[in-house]
């Protein structure tokens, strides 16, 4: 099934909110889900985009998400609050978690917010792009399930932890998203997938020693980008986010394929206020004069962070998003399971 | 000259903080500068230990550091402050910065400051630390001058910006302390002096070629690890540091080895309150217990970030510092040209 299907944001995210509304979800946080799903599809990352509605919705139904949990607010201050999204959605609780830091920079120039056991949140970038929409830095990041090692010979006890920041210039905001390993998942996946090896340096297997079968290492852990280096961003996630919110941290994190288990995420949401910092339109000028400054110094066009994704959205806005026949074949064989016509 | 001589901390400490008392520097600044300067020799960060004694006598000499430069406020809030250091030391200022973002936070849950116009601050995790020791994380990060690219042929305008966090635990903090290119400039520096190729990856020629010539990787641009990965870290510090603190960035830093311009670093401190996140004694069981997972994962010693430098700092109080011969007659060289007998 290599067809595809043109289908308009707005039609989309109707499509998907609806679903999770028919499964018992909140309105607000259906339209809240359906964006971010929309948008990472759009954006290019298919890996956050609508596959995850079929496992969310199953999720919901084995009840490791909870549909209408309330975020408990389990200590808080003028301008940090640490929350408990109670098994609750990821996607939701990330903005909820932002728009709280948000508020509280609004008022005292700095927030900081934990959120403890939730679903995952998505890409990092998105809650930290709340921040950016009000004249402040958003910094997000989450903890997730034992997935990467620095180094061969040891047993993974930290997850990739995805992070970005978000920051405002005169254009779309610079967003940096990234997690901790050499490659994605999903491309040792599709060598997998393909037959094809994986090069060296990408992978352990079980055993902890270097592999290049996709197949060994997809059982095994994810080398970290910069060995040591890249393994400690993910090591400060951790620690910024299960360790500071009292939530589950390292091997008591949930992975993300048993779909009877919460997830039991945290995740760490700072924002900065540019208007503590003199005036945020001067900002705005020096930010995009540093971009002007590395797009000079290029023989070639750069990739300044989060400009592709920008550029992909606003095309799908205009010109729809493409799905492939297989993810609206899934979508229907999950809409099918409970019982929804989109 | 391969011998080594074997001094005691506080003997070296007295001798560079008299040294910069000779030449005016005030004796709490003095001391500073002479505690991290030692402190870095101690903990086996030769590059940015004693070597730097005499780059700095040199410069305060030439008035591209000022001695007495007061830290002017230019602008205050609550939980945030935004520092003009004047030229002065580097070392000073970001200890006084990280100072008031720990006061700010001790009142206030959270604290940021901004210092620009600074001379070079040595190693990222000294300043970091001082939060760790008011039971705070601390986050710090300096820009620098143009030196990294994320691939050949790009010219550089982003420095290799060393960016640090420090977190308490219940023995020494876990301090993370990292610059963004694959190496550091001292082991290409190295292979030049041996006459050794260097491997590919590491670094451009001046024309953004690739290049294993250690000798044009010096005239060239280091390559970041994980390619725009960690090119990312570099940008995210330049906009935390100078753009936001409205100071120098991107090719408006000066060079550390033009002795005559001052460099105009610019510094983000960031202390979040553990006291604001429930109980400090609570987080520091967990940070120790992560700790304590991650051994239990590793079939041999695992490096926990940070532990090699405090256990190496803490091998040399009880010890002495080890001094090769050449930094020792390097030291008596300038002490000769700054009229001052050790």
């Amino acid at each position: 099934m290599t067809d595809t299907t043109i289908i308009a944001v707005g039609e989309l995210q109707d499509i998907c909110s609806r679903a999770l509304s028919h499964v018992g979800v909140p309105g607000e946080d259906a339209d809240i889900v359906a964006r971010l799903l929309v948008r990472s599809e759009a954006e290019g990352a298919a890996s956050h985009g609508i596959l995850r509605l079929p496992m969310l919705l199953r999720r919901l139904r084995e009840g490791s998400v909870s549909r209408t949990a309330p975020m408990a607010v389990v200590h808080e201050t003028s301008t940090t609050a640490m929350l408990d999204a109670q098994d609750g959605i990821g996607q939701v609780a990330g903005i909820r978690g932002m728009e709280l830091a948000v508020a509280k920079a609004a008022a005292h120039g700095l927030g900081a917010v934990t959120v403890i056991n939730s679903g995952n949140f998505g890409r990092a970038g998105h809650p930290a792009l709340i921040a950016a929409e009000h004249d402040m830095i958003g910094i997000v990041a989450s903890n997730s399930s034992p997935r990467v090692v620095p180094a061969p010979n040891m047993k993974p006890v930290l997850g990739n932890n995805p992070w970005a920041v978000a920051i405002p210039t005169q254009s779309e905001p610079i967003v940096v998203d990234m997690a901790n390993s050499v490659v994605a998942n999903g491309k040792i996946r599709a060598a997998k997938l393909e037959g094809r090896p994986i090069p060296e340096g990408w992978a352990t297997d079980a055993e902890g020693r270097a592999t290049t079968d996709a197949g060994a290492a997809l059982k095994g852990a994810l080398l970290t980008f910069g060995g040591y280096k890249g393994w400690a961003l993910s090591l400060i996630v951790d620690l910024l986010t299960g360790v500071l919110g009292d939530g589950a941290y390292g091997d008591k994190v949930g992975p993300p394929d048993d779909l009877k288990r919460p997830q039991r995420s945290c995740f760490f949401l700072l924002a900065l206020n540019l208007q503590h910092f003199g005036s945020p339109e001067a900002f705005r000028a020096r930010s995009q004069d540093l971009i002007g400054q590395i797009r000079d110094a290029a023989d070639g066009p750069v990739r300044i962070p989060g400009e592709k994704s920008a550029a992909s959205y606003a095309a799908a806005l205009r010109d729809g998003v493409k799905l492939k026949g297989a993810a609206l074949a899934e979508l229907d064989a999950v809409f099918a399971e409970i019982g929804f016509r989109r």
